[in-house]
């Protein structure tokens, strides 16, 4: 059996993956009239006085809305909101099995920016933490940008900042692999749609030298025309020495190659001009450079989306640990500060002496990993002042 | 210690009474690849061509939405969609531990009927079933009415329908107890909202004689001047000899009372000049006549909202059951015949030899309550050629 039938078979058997329990029993009288009425109404009177007082008295400090209109899920595109709920239940799942945070999956059933941005800020209240999911891109910034000014809770989009920081967290042990400098680094990025420039924003962020990316038409350059708002943004702090021409010009003495795109983007005479080149080829299930090629073609490190090669750079690592804990410390947003720690706090996983070209990051089912994660992501909330218990 | 101090106690222990688990355990990689990604997107391709297998492959099939806007929660009124939380909680413990009914609440931040609506239509294909809660009169008619047109799911407004339906349920086996006949019975309503009108409607359509509502201003009139919608639209099947006065004057000569308004609105001796009265003095938690004074005044038969008098008339045995059956089949809706046939079905729990002035409705806490009215509204469905599955 493949495992498309074995996946349509489990998820048939299963009849949802995820499931809303309470966590009392109700069977006297007693428990009636202190989980409902009347006793219910003091609770409620409390928040009523101080609204803070929700993220202490309902589930509110541990609950995550993993909310998405349909418009980009996985590699299937545009299916509407009720076919994009298997992926989001299977978030939730991940968000329970890996950082103990209840999450809930909500499909909205629109394309329209205002009307979704409406749509999650009317709800909010009801949650501690909004992570917008499979969102499409340009649409998924300005949803994101105008939620963050809306909520009073962390709002992030994990296509974006979770595998911005996963790929962080992979390229700083894999330069630790390399002997490279940070500050020296060529890196270049193919995909220039939300994960593509999230990243690109992140690594340069944390200090990463030259960062190039490119689309289909090739390298993106400041100022070239018909470059969407968030390409037009990077364009300003990426590729700084202006370099134009195609994806293999810009491998040319790159230090790494990041994808984000399409199977077989990548050949390993291309990587094979890169310099000791590390290769996170992440587009799934087929990466843009099978790591058979890539290492064939000369590469040093290589990491990919697969379960099936070492390296699985994966954002499981990453959005369980940081919503737990900015839950945790009742973080208002998630800083661009806790992002990087949180990468940081990914990579110290792996000892220095364990390090090497095939373990630069830890497994995608390290349970340990989520709590490193939302340690970071709490120090860094309190020493920027914003933990709000 | 009171039962206020220790309802907020255990809320503060609890932290939420509700959680969100998965229903499967992740820890190797298979488990990763089938619940997530790649195994996950077969069961999303499966739904994107037809959407009806969401019901299938996700959780919708026993998920009902718990929606307020905070307007009228408990009697405690407007305030406000956070504090509203621990009742729509307290609701979600309910509807799994009664009818195995997984609910999640959402309170939305807006007052606005046709924000509401907008909102709630949105995310329903998130949601196999949604159930209002807590919206004040007469928005509540309007947002009912106008989901029920949009949605292909069922949307039941249970301060409405849900105590309309337990009523019903008491009022058929008092009816026996007191040897009275359906169709010469004089019911008098006490509260023209929101639930007094449900209660009188169903009533009506199951074929109690002549029922009176009654509001602050005395008796509702068919022509009577400021009446909103929906006691307009009852007034034209209610109150057929079209008597004018008093809450009183009503009751003279009045089968039963039905109190949905506030404490101590009857006395005893109102309801000595009822005919063998049915009293159910519902308000929460003082009721509208203490039942010793009810019984001073020689009523027959007195229930109440209360768990520490007989013949608690609790809307918990109607809304887990309603769900589960309508859920079950695949219901559209909830009709008017799966209503009434509910109320049959709670009703006959007691057996007729085991039926007396003091026990005329099941225990709220009688958990065979909700598969009796989960199968009669299953059976209606199917009856009425509205079943799906």
């Amino acid at each position: 059996m493949s495992l498309e039938q074995k996946a349509l078979q489990l998820h048939e058997q299963m009849h949802g993956k995820i499931e809303v329990v309470s966590r009392k029993k109700v069977t006297t009288r007693e428990d009636l009239s202190l989980l409902y009425t009347p006793g219910v109404a003091e609770p409620c009177r409390v928040i009523a006085k101080d609204e803070e007082a929700s993220f202490r008295l309902t589930r509110r400090s541990n609950l995550v809305a993993v909310v998405t209109d349909g418009t980009a899920v996985l590699g299937l595109g545009d299916i509407g909101p009720a076919a994009g709920m298997p992926v989001m239940e299977g978030k939730c799942v991940l968000f329970k099995e890996f950082g103990d945070v209840d999450a809930f999956p909500l499909c909205i059933d629109s394309k329209d920016v205002d009307t979704i941005v409406q749509t999650i800020a009317l709800i909010s209240k009801s949650f501690g933490g909004i992570n917008l999911e499979d969102i499409s891109a340009p649409r998924c910034f300005e949803i994101e940008k105008r939620l963050k000014e809306i909520c009073d809770i962390p709002v992030f989009h994990d296509d974006q900042h979770g595998t911005a920081i996963v790929v962080a967290a992979a390229m700083l042990n894999a330069m630790k692999v390399t002997k490279k400098e940070m500050g020296n680094m060529k890196i270049v990025i193919n995909g220039a749609g939300a994960a593509g420039i999230a990243i690109g924003k992140l690594l340069i962020g944390m200090g990463f030298g030259n960062v190039i990316l490119c689309d289909i038409h090739g390298i993106i350059c400041e100022g070239d025309a018909n470059l969407n708002a968030g390409q037009e943004e990077i364009s300003h702090i990426s590729n700084l020495e202006k370099q134009k021409g195609t994806l293999a010009d810009a491998l040319q003495d790159a230090d790494a190659f990041v994808g984000v795109s399409r199977p077989n983007m990548v050949t390993k005479e291309m990587v094979a001009t890169m310099k000791n080149g590390i290769v996170f080829a992440m587009a799934n299930p087929l990466p843009e450079i099978l790591p058979e090629d890539a290492k064939a073609g000369g590469a040093a490190v290589v990491g990919t989306g697969r379960s099936d090669y070492p390296n699985q750079i994966n954002n499981v690592l990453v959005f369980p640990g940081v919503f737990k804990g900015a839950l945790s410390v009742r973080a208002k947003e998630i800083t661009e500060s806790m992002k990087q720690r949180a990468a940081y706090a990914i990579a110290s996983i792996i000892p220095e002496n364990e390090l090497h070209a095939e373990n630069i990051i830890p497994s995608a089912l390290d349970k340990t990993v989520a709590d490193a994660v939302a340690k970071a992501v709490a120090d860094v909330a309190r020493e920027e002042g914003i933990a709000r218990v």
